[in-house]
C-alpha cells in the first residue's frame, strides 16, 4: 500500500474529522444516504452503512449508529435511574433521537417524560428512518418539546427526579448545554434527591474537556461521578456520562434491576454499573 | 461539508482499513514518515504523527502510538503478573517494540525474561525511534531471540511461570499464535500455576474472533478469563486480552502493588484490574 494514494478515497465513505481530537478521524463506510438536510441548526444526515445498520449524524459527526448506540442509551440512562430511589418526573435535554427515551419507559415507576429537543428534524429523521430507537417517542407518558432546552430548563423549578442532558459535542448548538449557567438550572429544576446526568465526552481523548467539564460540574453538586463505556464509533472508541447529586455514592445502585430487567438490556447489568465507574489514577485524580 | 468531498485525502494522513473492522476505518494524521521498508515479514512504518507521537504500523495496522501505548501495555502485563505468586521467568512472543518488556521489568521478582520477535527489523527500528518502549531491551534480564514464537515454544518444557503472545492481528505473521496448536504447545512450556497471557482483540468490533478464541483457549486451560481496556488508536477503540491458567480466578490479584509502584504506572491500579475483567452480559456468556 502505497504512502500517498488513500484506500478510502472517493465517495462511499464518512469521515468525522472533528476538532475534538485533532489529527485524528474515523470512516465509516456507507451503501446509502437515505437523508441530507441543512436545518436550521445543523447539517442532518442519515445514512445506511455498510456494517454499523443505519447511522444518525450531525454537522459530520456520528451521533449514534444502530450497531452501538445500545452501550451509549443504556449507560447513559440506568445507572442514573437506578441511584434513584423512586424516579418519577424525568427530563430529557436533546436525544431528539429516542434513544434516550426508549431507555427510560424500561422504568415502570416513570410516569412521566419530557423530551426537549431544539431541532424538530432530528426527530422526524428518526421518527421515519430510525424505528429502533424512535419506538419509545409516541408513548402516553412521553411529551415532546420543540425548544432551546437551556432556556426550557429555566422555566422549571423543583420539577424532575432525573434531567438527561443528551446533547452532541460541545460545539455548535449542544455548546450551551456545558456551561455553568445552565448547570445551575438544572439543580434548580431538580427535586430534593434529584440526579443529573451530562453526555461527558471520553475521558482519554477528551481529556481537557473531562478536565474543565469536572470541575464546572463539582461546583454544583455535591456529588459527582463519571461512568464510562466502549462505543466505536465515537471519537477514541469510548464515551462517559457524568453523574451530578447531593449525597449518594453512584457507583452504588439504590435498586437492584427488577426481575425480567435483564432481558431488556445487553450492556447493563449490577456488574457493569460498578466497574462503569472505576477510572485509572490519570483520570480519578481529576474527580478527588 | 459536501458528500463526495473527501477532507482527509492527499498525503498526510495514515488510513488504517482492515478486514478486521470491515466498513470502518481510523486515520492519523502524520507530520512525516521517519521509516519505510518491506522486511522479509512484513511493511514496516515510523510515522511522527500530529497529535498521537510516534507511531509503528505493521502492513498498514496500527501497533502502537505514543500517546496510547501505555494502557495496552500496562494491561497486558500488570494484571497476570500480579496474579502469579512469585513469577520468575518470563516469555514474550511478539512484542518486539519493547512495551512489553519494559513493564515486566517494573516487577523485582522477575529475573530473566526471554523476548522472540520473528523480526528483528521491528527490534531495531524502535530502538532508533521508539527509546520510550524500547528502553529496557538492554536490561542485563533480557535475551532477544530472532525467530518464530511458534517454532520457539515447541522446544521448551515446563520452563516458565509467564508467557505473553503480544501479537499482531490473527492475520499474516501473527496467524500462528492464535493455533490450537500454539496454546498446546504454551501449555507444554509453562511451569504448574503459569499464566499465558494473549492479545484478544476487541470483544465488541471483533465479537466473532473473541468468541471463536475464547473456545480454543477454554480448550487448553481450565481458567479462562479477559480484561479490557480503551486504545483510542486500535480498531473499534478498545482492546482485550485473554489470561489462561490453571486453578486461579484472575480477577482477583494474588499480590499486592509494591510501595512505589504506583509511581510507575498510569493506568494499571488494583480498581482497575478488577474493573477490567468485567463484561456486559453479550460477551460475559461467552466466558461461561
Amino acid at each position: 500500500m502505497g504512502l500517498s494514494r488513500n484506500p478510502l478515497s472517493g465517495s462511499g465513505w464518512f469521515y468525522e474529522h472533528c476538532q475534538m481530537w485533532p489529527g485524528c478521524a474515523l470512516s465509516i463506510q456507507y451503501k446509502s444516504l437515505l437523508l441530507e438536510m441543512q436545518t436550521p441548526f445543523q447539517l442532518l444526515q442519515i445514512f445506511e452503512t455498510e456494517s454499523c445498520g443505519r447511522m444518525l449524524a450531525l454537522d459530520s459527526r456520528v451521533q449514534c449508529t444502530e450497531a452501538d448506540e445500545f452501550i451509549y442509551h443504556e449507560m447513559l440512562i440506568h445507572p442514573a435511574v437506578f441511584c434513584h430511589p423512586a424516579p418519577r418526573r424525568v427530563l430529557v435535554v436533546g436525544g431528539g433521537d429516542g434513544g434516550a427515551v426508549r431507555e427510560l419507559l424500561k422504568h415502570d415507576g416513570v410516569g412521566h417524560i419530557d423530551l426537549c429537543e431544539i431541532d424538530r428534524n432530528v426527530v422526524a429523521a428518526s421518527r421515519e428512518f430510525l424505528p429502533s430507537l424512535s419506538c419509545g417517542l409516541s408513548d402516553p407518558r412521553v411529551s415532546i418539546h420543540y425548544d432551546d432546552g437551556a432556556v426550557f430548563v429555566r422555566q422549571r423549578r423543583g420539577f424532575y427526579d432525573i434531567i438527561v442532558s443528551d446533547a452532541s459535542d460541545p460545539i455548535g448548538p449542544g455548546e450551551a448545554l456545558f456551561r455553568q449557567s445552565f448547570l445551575e438550572d438544572i439543580q434548580n429544576a431538580l427535586r430534593p434527591g434529584g440526579i443529573f446526568i451530562s453526555q461527558g465526552e471520553s475521558f482519554i481523548v477528551h481529556f481537557e474537556f473531562f478536565r474543565s467539564f469536572a470541575g464546572l460540574m463539582k461546583e454544583v453538586f455535591p456529588s459527582v461521578s463519571y461512568c464510562w463505556f466502549p462505543v466505536p464509533t465515537y471519537p477514541g472508541g469510548t464515551l462517559g456520562v457524568f453523574l451530578g447529586g447531593f449525597a449518594h455514592d453512584f457507583r452504588i445502585p439504590r435498586r437492584s434491576p427488577p426481575p425480567g430487567f435483564d432481558n431488556q438490556v445487553r450492556y447493563y447489568s449490577a456488574e457493569t454499573h460498578k466497574a462503569s465507574f472505576v477510572l485509572p489514577p490519570f483520570a480519578a485524580d481529576v474527580l478527588r
